[in-house]
């Protein structure tokens, strides 16, 4: 379709017709799509800006990941189709990062799909293109799991994951670092530690932080985290924008950060 | 895919398996799912639920609708995916009301494929199918409109409606009825009548109230309708949720209504 310049949302046009020509390649599922959707309204309510609070959990998520002995990142289609290349930047700055493709609707093709756009990328092993052992508790094949990736993973981080999901590996005692818009997903609700943040935002941010681990060289002490203040945090910053938005325009966002 | 009964989202992700067979039958294009998903979001915050100043704006619709002369309902790919059997029902008790297709990416396909899912509905005549005029102001395709139909209307509802559209309807004088759940939306903002509302609960009020009109046989005295006031209504209700979500989980929908 032609879309004019003119059109006054032509940017977020774009990105969803990025989001399109994903959906078209096989990456994303239409569900997925919808899921997007959901996530851009969150997103627009919390200002499309990284909050300090979700800047604070960034950055001890790049700590978690850095002291963690098996860390890994779970891809699914929608994080592939919007941050392929922020992913493949945090495997380069952490080679101890395990990449797995983590697909709530699998086909061996989709699967087979992500990986291909990982490795496009710049990901050198992408783990779970054929699942070789189940998640306990999890229902239909949701359930698959990589037995060298998040299966064994002490600290894994989930960006746009099923609250299921999440559960599941929260009750096998991992650690699960959580990347989702929405502050009251069962998700964000379940998460270690969760950034109520847009995906390529948070993995950006936490690349800049890794790399400052990588050239300290040594991990700091690790701060504490509240994750019930971090989520109030973002419902408060939410409701802060519709106060003000009852009164005039939203402002769109601002530069910077 | 299968989908486990155990998931507690189950009934929401059957919404979205319905839209995405709706996608896969050409119905629906793959930015209207994401369209979807940003409605799903302020319908959360609304509570999953019509409230009481949606409520009244839907009286007041239909009230219009009823009293106009020429009055057309605009249905575009998630419309007729989430809707088409209100929007028949619409068309059935009134008569005089006309139904165009009205798709922002527009094919002559996918036009013939919504038309097609009215007809089946029980739409009898649908508009728009193939557009003869275009509506001033209005860049690319998306100013294409029935001479009969649109064009000529003297009140347009128009569920699902784009910005540009809606302003462009205003300027040339017509009176629009927008249903929205976006109550910060440009389509919102500009609708001299915007309901804050899903579009299959708004239908299918407006439904209702068309009915009694029909059997008193006249339309009462018109209420006076204070836009301004319905959407900081809309406003303050996801507020107070949003406040309330602070302090514990969100309640999900409950029954009545």
């Amino acid at each position: 379709m032609r879309l004019s310049r003119r059109h006054p949302r032509y940017e977020s046009l774009i990105v969803r017709a990025g989001l399109a020509r994903a959906f078209r390649e096989g990456l994303v599922v239409p569900e997925g799509l919808i899921a997007q959707g959901r996530g851009e309204a969150f997103d627009y309510f919390l200002g499309e800006r990284t909050t300090a609070s979700a800047r604070r959990a960034e950055r001890i998520a790049a700590l978690w990941l850095w002291a963690a002995e098996r860390p890994v990142v779970s891809v699914n289609g929608n994080v592939v189709a919007l941050a392929a290349h922020e992913v493949a930047r945090l495997a380069r700055i952490h080679p101890r990062l395990g990449v797995e493709v983590n697909l709530f609707h699998r086909t061996p093709a989709r699967a087979r799909a992500v990986a291909r756009t990982l490795r496009s990328a710049g990901v050198r092993r992408v783990l779970g293109v054929r699942p070789t052992v189940r998640i306990p508790g999890l229902p239909s094949d949701r359930a698959t799991a990589d037995r060298e990736g998040i299966y064994r993973a002490d600290v894994c981080l989930v960006p746009l994951e099923d609250g299921d999901r999440t559960a599941a590996l929260r009750a096998r005692g991992q650690r699960v670092i959580s990347i989702d818009l929405n502050p009251l997903s069962r998700t964000s609700q379940t998460a270690d530690l969760p950034i109520v943040d847009e995906v390529r935002r948070a993995l950006r941010n936490i690349g800049d932080d890794l790399s400052t681990l990588v050239r300290r060289g040594s991990a700091r002490a690790m701060p504490p985290f509240d994750r019930h203040a971090a989520l109030a945090d973002a419902i408060r910053t939410m409701d802060r924008r519709l106060i003000r938005a009852a009164r005039g325009p939203m402002p769109r966002k601002r530069a910077g950060r």
